[in-house]
């Protein structure tokens, strides 16, 4: 049962991406031309390979969160530009060497760039993309910033070896899950508000708020992309459903069910799990199993806490357009999980 | 023949890398504490691997570019403790990229990491180490060092790109090789040598001294290198010989061959060039051929002509006991070519 305010929240959430498309769109023009501009290199594949990538209908959700932190204080003194494009090389760097780590055929529904250039392009394009981005950050002149973006990319990639060394790991915890998301996908949703925040002149609560937000809204974000993984279908993704389950990932669908599983689902769950030749068939019937013990409704109500989460460390700031906007965003990104 | 002078020199090369470790073994002491430490991670596999790399005996000549730069000042600040860790950690995140971009199965005398921890965990703990090395750098607050080493950072890939994007290509030319070495080799000798200097307090004049010294140092290990891949035993060089020609790496020793060849001789080569099966009697004949056009030997003249500039580079600072040392060490390294 749908309560009143929720149905509100979901209305409000409908328009909400339009808003801050609109509402950003002048600062995200900037944004776009210096991504283009530094992804140039007069080594031919650098910009081939990168440009591919950037200009594949990425939703610049990250870089556009930093500028929206921004003008929640409206004082932007322009150093957004350059940590919101440091933040989407900092992304895309990752997709290129995930897509490697993974395997990925398909990324952003399009050939991974790994199928057209290569892994060893791929690998060295996201570092030449990370470089970049840490460079974009130095040109600012704002130390803090850097550290939080530097701290980040630690972070991240501490996170995906963890997330290598717990792949069809059946002992993974709901806590190893949260710790994996926490560090590959939230701490960069975090850093991209903060230093927004930073670039705006927050003060320390400011700060603080954004930082918070940013965390939570990409917990959501995850939730509801590995709930995805299982419900989608790979057009409107642009990747492979089921992706994660052949690839092992111990994400928290799986992990609710194996829990709740009895010996014959979890036969059938393992027999699966990890194996890159598992058919679609096996794929459906595990997604039969996963709704019995309602795996997927429960990681879409664990987004929505944290979408709860989101928006209660927005409300301590004063009222704004920008505000309003950015707490029904966090709603928007898990109603993609219907 | 040799000339009394190149004699004179050569005796002082002997001696000079045991004159280097003295002369920076408390400082390095310092460096390698900090390198230990900062290779930690909460993450099991992350340490693993990086201390596996660290450990394995690499010579730090990077890191002790960066610490005797700083005392050929004299007023060393304390950052080059940092900036030495960040040096070495850079180069061992490029080593980790680089074997998995050349599939190598040695790296300093033993299995490559990826050969036992796996391509994925390698690439993303060379990600690691690259962030850590920010952050050390962030740690010191100066934004300068900063920057000479995120820029490093883009030329460094974007050097191991063009380098593959001319793998195999016979059309080569020295400019190229040029070209590839000067980014993907000299310019972290350089930064490492530029970061140095500014700990150690150096005005304009010396800071350009160092990055000079370390440039032309750097093209000479290079060359040196690429002259051993030929010449070397794979016990004593930790890497197979053969490892650039089986990977179809146009070396200025192939290149040089290359145009020098007769028919016959070409067709030899391009048969071995980027085989990985190339055998060692057909490596063996390559050899025989590039000795024919002393294309190892005018290799390693171009070397010694990089020593002579990197010596040059230093002649206008005030004498000290680590200047010597720095100039001698260049021509300690091109002696490892004999």
């Amino acid at each position: 049962m749908v309560s009143a305010v929720a149905a509100a929240n979901e209305t409000a959430a409908l328009g909400a991406l339009d808003r801050l498309l609109a509402a950003t769109h002048d600062e995200m023009d900037k944004v776009n031309a210096l991504i283009l501009k530094r992804a140039e290199s007069h080594v031919e594949m650098v910009p081939q390979l990168a440009r591919y990538l950037i200009e594949a209908g990425g939703k610049r959700l990250r870089p556009m969160l930093t500028v929206a932190a921004a003008m929640v204080f409206g004082e932007a003194t322009g150093a957004q530009t350059n940590y919101a494009a440091a933040v989407e090389f900092m992304h895309n760097a990752t997709l290129l060497h995930d897509d490697v780590v993974d395997e990925s055929d398909l990324r952003r529904g399009r050939p991974a760039a790994r199928i057209i250039w290569g892994n060893q392009a791929s690998v060295l394009v996201g570092d030449y993309l990370l470089g970049q981005a840490f460079l974009m950050m130095v040109e600012t002149g704002e130390l803090d910033a850097l550290g939080v973006l530097a701290k980040a990319a630690t972070v991240i990639a501490e996170g995906e070896v963890f997330q290598l060394s717990k792949a069809g790991d059946l002992a993974a915890t709901p806590a190893d899950y949260n710790q994996v998301i926490h560090a590959k996908t939230a701490t960069l949703f975090q850093a991209a508000a903060e230093v927004g925040a930073m670039a705006g002149g927050a003060d320390d609560a400011g700060r603080t708020a954004l930082r918070d937000y940013g965390l939570e809204l990409g917990l959501a974000f995850q939730l509801v992309d590995d709930v995805l993984d299982y419900r989608g279908e790979s057009g409107a993704m642009g990747k492979n459903t089921g992706d994660d389950l052949r690839e092992g990932k111990m994400t928290l669908p799986v992990i609710l069910t194996l829990a709740d599983a009895n010996p014959a689902e979890r036969e059938i769950i393992t027999a699966s799990l990890g194996k890159v030749d598992a058919t679609d068939a096996a794929l459906s019937q595990i997604v039969a199993i996963m709704n019995r013990h309602n795996a997927l409704g429960r990681t879409v109500e664990e987004a929505h806490e944290h979408v709860r989460r989101a928006r209660a460390a927005l409300a301590p700031l004063p009222e704004s357009e920008m505000k309003t906007i950015l707490s029904d965003i966090a709603e928007f990104y898990v109603s993609r999980a219907y």
